[in-house]
């Protein structure tokens, strides 16, 4: 009963992370009762790909230039130290990292998580890359940023076992309460991690 | 940090409704990493406004085709009554009772719902295009499909009170426990409605 155009959007919409068909439905009538937010998002979709790539060095969004392999504005910053590699499993992870300020060194975008249960084992994850770049940067810390999850936890752990029997130190970012967190609220892992993860304070 | 075309899409992305900018983040990601996708999404959008617009007649989804203004299939379709006509909220709404196969008259979309706590009052709906649409078919039942909720309900009542007095009959869709409804787990008002709104059965 719909014109196929709006069919072909809806089904297109649908295809986006948790959108099913109800919301690709409410999005698509967003955008025929208002033609110019169609027409510009449809120009920029189409300009996307010509314009926006992934960083070979990590995996971080880049802007694509004619002539050389798409570079990441981290990646590209001279003074940013090179032995200190930080692994993350997402581009938001990268950008959330980023936005605190605290990390110096530069990234390795993993693009997704060993999930045993899933059936995604060590060949989906881009573990030889890691290596190449480790071995070319002559990477002296790797600090695991996977999420404190089953799976970012897994993860973490096998790329220590693998990194580690090759001599370079690995670390992984500390779990605990929470900045502002209320100690009541906390859940028992969280709060086990967080007295486990002491450390010393004072003289 | 972001390229700028990716920033620009993110910015359109968290226009849809319900759609923030973590979400519209996630999106982009989805469509840089699959350009066929971006690609094939961004014609469709520009093709969008120039194939699907909004019929005339009565606000739903219409094909356009160049030198006729857009008609929907149920406008189109001449085996339809109508004298019975529809008032409904939404073009979502619209479809969603064509699929039940009960409505053999027409519609109206009002586009919007009165709702006085957010200031919007009896000018935001068509109702001066309802009432030429009535005018013009000759309609005999209007039938108020606005949803069961308090602004809803409010619509239906100022419409109700504006058609009776020009000698139209105005029902309202019925309202009570749904079908395959647990009524122990029915809330009050939808109880007292099935009550209340009781039929006679048997001879």
């Amino acid at each position: 009963m719909l014109p196929a155009t709006a069919r072909r959007v809806i089904q297109l919409l649908s295809r986006l992370p948790g959108v099913g068909e109800k919301t690709a439905q409410r999005f698509a009538l967003e955008l025929i009762v208002d033609p110019e937010f169609a027409l510009e998002l449809g120009k920029q979709l189409e300009a996307l790909p010509s314009q926006v790539g992934i960083c070979e060095g990590c995996g971080n969004l880049a802007e694509v230039h004619a002539g050389s392999p798409p570079t990441c504005p981290v990646c590209a910053d001279e003074r940013r130290s090179r032995t200190l590699l930080c692994v993350v499993a997402r581009v938001q992870d990268l950008m959330a990292i980023e936005r605190s300020g605290a990390m110096r060194g530069r990234y390795f975008v993993l693009g997704r998580l060993l999930s045993p249960l899933d059936g995604i084992g060590p060949e989906a994850i881009r573990l030889s890359a890691l290596e190449a770049r480790i071995q070319q940067d002559q990477v002296r810390e790797v600090i695991l940023a996977t999420p404190p999850t089953v799976d970012g936890e897994a993860t973490a752990l096998y790329l220590a076992r693998e990194l580690a029997a090759r001599g370079i130190v690995v670390t992984r970012i500390a779990s605990g309460v929470p900045h502002g967190g209320d100690l009541e609220f906390a859940d028992q892992i969280t709060l086990g991690r967080a007295i486990e993860g002491r450390r010393g304070v004072g003289s």
